[in-house]
């Protein structure tokens, strides 16, 4: 069943059910962008009120949709929803996205309507993405079944995410600046297709390098614990929880109690399985660029090499807070530095040019530094400088970065006059960072995660902290309110919490 | 003395000694860049070599130069400034701004030539900045004495660092995005201006409300703590300062051995004398913008106005760490919020207004919440949507704010189409940032700068952890390698480590 997943990312036709002719409805939006990027695809609206929406022929009903069709993308009032699946189930759709909310987010009806959703789409073998998500993107074949504005650049980063805001946000942000991605999926309310599914689907995506993932709560934790762990043998996983705080788990849920300590758990359990956890959105996409682009260190040694001290200064600070250390310069390298460089440069690590370095010495310290058996990665800063290019910077070190494996990291710290120089290191696969205090946390994860593999950590049990399903099974069948031992022992056992052995006598 | 300080930003006339005909000369720079901003003032080209740069008349030396006159800006190799230094005295310029590097930075024979300036420049009762530095900028009048590529808006921040590197990447950084800004100036190697002095400047600048500052040394650290401290009282001081890692001071200074410890009571130090510490660059932009533009607030509850959960939910985690909690919203303010709002909203903290929340919801939830006495501050969030018109949410935001004393911190969640929007919002003099994880921060520096001043920390001694200079001429006045218990407890003085009370005497 879960090889149908293919048909959400790479179907033959897709039916936009609901498409409305109106330009200001979201409907009309999800339309446009199926037929706006360069997916070859057949697209069909679908709406009785409509002959002709964006030029294409409309139809009244999915019923009436010709081949090819595979996937359905569903966007009208959530009670009309079943019956809308029964039809597609019945016209042979494999994969429905359902956009609409109305569902388990609004209390009980909208949970048992969501069910019997699920029901219909279990009895046709279909799957469903949603509901109550944003829908999907393949940017690599051009397929779009969002409403969101633009559509980043093609790279190796699959995204999914529990917020289809989060993944608006993100593309915003990305657009402009060159991230690449492979995949984008909102997963909605996970009636259906969850997180985990998705983490398997992107762990046999050959374009997928590395998988990137916001989540608010994970359901089957035994399942997406075991999963990641082996996904991490293969590719790494960077991942961003919510409600890391009990303010912050009182805004992801008004109806969980925020429990103390969880959030320990939850990070313990996902260093075991591989997972690299990060606090922040921006630290999720240069994270996961980072592991993108780069091979993995052989070792914490980075050698800076800079245009500017106070920089370089702030990036050592940021590499120490993530076990990272500046290496020894050896001192051959040392003196061939000293003879090409200005008189005045520092050769000590940070190997600091001064102001005026140019391209040529960007690229000459570089190539020192790499070919340096003591350094594990490098690290270039520039501070843009009125005489100097930094296209032309930037072109120097993807040059060197393309000699050798040893890992890149670039701070280019500024904005206005960079954006040329930060394309060129995109499509050069270096990653880059637009503040010298950022790299600490990529370079962290790459040796992180280097350690990880090394250590096939991946081989061993994930020790599990919490069997959520079956504590809250538990605690639901329950009336008291004050638990005896028996109960005790039972719930205390699904947290993985060992007991001196009992057994419970009725007889004195 | 301290008054000559007004010659660096307000003088009549300025002259450049060392401007070169040659465009792509840093000195040609300074020169283009004084004449095309604002400032009205006289500026002088000197240089023996032209008659004229860009189309002023250039003067062969620093005494041919007509009144006004009160300050110079030199770049000309370091040996031949002593000269000039001389000259500009008996020519009655105020001030220079020395550029150059090649002195104590250098070595031993560059502190000789340091020392040199520094007697030359006491002796004719001017000031100097620098050497080794990158100049300053008075935004307010367009004053720019930098060869720094573009000029930030007018505001209220005023900046100081010891890297000029660190300006000139923050001014790439700002310019494009709309922060506001009194001063820069970048303090070079400190022969006679330093920090502390330009503090005080700053300090009694009426225009400059708050104050931020890149340091990587403080010389005396006994006069910087109680001047921050008395200036704390007045306006709000953000500090980062490098080395706080071992790496990071090895970065900083190859010569000084990193010492144990001695972040923690720099932070401590920090801590008492009001200053407000941050880590990153980032930060230190977010946070003094969040000061200028926001008046304190009462206490630590939040109120959270969203488009979007998830990254309300990442907000609420990142206020948390910064002592920030989610307000308990009134009965009434529900109530009111339940009826304008749409129906499946969510009136409970944070107040969810869901993906298509236009303006007008934004304002009246804003209003709603800012006069609900249970909230100190309110963190609207928009997550750009296709058919929501961010600036007008922008403005909405801005007049809700100005109604109130009440601090309003924005998060825009984007970058491609929130460009007007953010330009609205700091106009409009609300804070604003881009991911939401950045809002914590920036409210937690609010709030402990409100429980610093609430507190009158800024009337107690504050305690200093290290007389460095004293203890610097201790080690230097001796010569053995072991000290006795006379020498030590001298030592240990000058760290303030209190001793058991003891004599030295020399009979049996």
């Amino acid at each position: 069943m879960l090889d149908n997943l293919i048909y959400f990312f790479n179907p033959q036709g897709v039916a936009v059910i609901g498409a409305s002719a109106n330009s200001s409805k979201l409907s009309h939006g999800i339309l446009r962008n199926l037929i706006s990027y360069d997916w070859s695809g057949k697209a069909y609206p679908v709406n009785p009120s409509s002959s002709q929406i964006l030029e294409l022929t409309c139809y009244p009903s999915i019923k009436d949709v010709p081949d090819p069709l595979d996937l359905a993308v569903i966007i009208l009032p959530a009670e009309v929803i079943p019956n809308v699946l029964e039809d597609c189930g019945k016209r042979g759709v494999k994969a429905v996205i359902v956009i609409s909310g109305g569902f388990r987010e609004v209390g009980e009806g909208g949970l048992t309507l969501e069910n019997k959703c699920l029901t219909i789409i279990r009895n046709h073998g279909m799957r469903m993405i949603g509901p109550n998500c944003v829908g999907t993107m393949n940017v690599l074949n051009g397929l779009n079944t969002t409403f969101i504005r633009g559509m980043p650049t093609r790279g190796g980063i699959g995204f999914l995410s529990q917020s289809g805001a989060v993944c608006g946000g993100i593309v915003d942000h990305v657009v402009r600046k060159g991230f690449g991605f492979s995949h984008f999926i909102s997963l909605g309310n996970e009636a259906d297709v969850n997180e985990t599914d998705i983490i398997e689907f992107l762990a046999k995506d050959k374009n997928t390098r590395v998988i990137a993932a916001y989540v608010e709560s994970i359901y089957d934790g035994k399942r997406f614990l075991r999963v990641c762990q082996q996904v991490s043998g293969i590719k790494p996983i960077v991942i961003i929880k919510a409600g890391r705080t009990s303010e912050g788990a009182k805004a992801v849920s008004s109806h969980t109690g925020a429990l103390a300590g969880v959030q320990q758990a939850y990070s313990a359990a996902f260093k075991q399985a591989g997972l690299i956890e990060v606090s922040t959105v921006e630290d999720l996409l240069n994270v996961a660029m980072t592991l993108d682009y780069c091979s993995l260190p052989m070792g914490n040694r980075a050698a800076i090499v800079t245009n500017a001290g106070g920089p370089a200064a702030l990036a050592s600070d940021h590499l120490a807070d993530y076990g990272i250390s500046l290496a020894q310069i050896d001192a051959q390298t040392k003196s061939k530095l000293r003879k090409v460089l200005t008189g005045a440069a520092q050769v000590d690590n940070p190997i600091d040019m001064l102001g005026a370095a140019d391209a040529v010495e960007y690229g000459f310290a570089l190539e020192q530094v790499l070919i340096d058996v003591g350094v594990d990665l490098a690290v270039p800063i520039l501070v843009p400088q009125a005489l100097v290019n930094p296209s032309n910077v930037a072109e120097a070190i993807v040059s060197q970065s393309a000699k050798k494996t040893k890992p890149v990291i670039a701070c280019l710290m500024g904005d206005e006059s960079i954006d040329a120089a930060s394309q060129i290191l995109h499509e050069g696969r270096v990653p880059m960072v637009d503040y010298p205090e950022k790299i600490g946390e990529c370079a962290g994860a790459l040796f992180k995660y280097s350690q990880w593999k090394r250590n096939e950590h991946h081989n061993n049990q994930v020790e599990l902290p919490v069997d959520k399903r079956q504590a809250e099974m538990l605690l639901m069948s329950l009336k008291e309110k004050v638990f005896g031992e028996r109960t005790t022992r039972q719930l205390l056992n699904t947290y993985g919490i060992p007991l001196v052995p009992g057994e419970f006598t009725d007889t004195q």
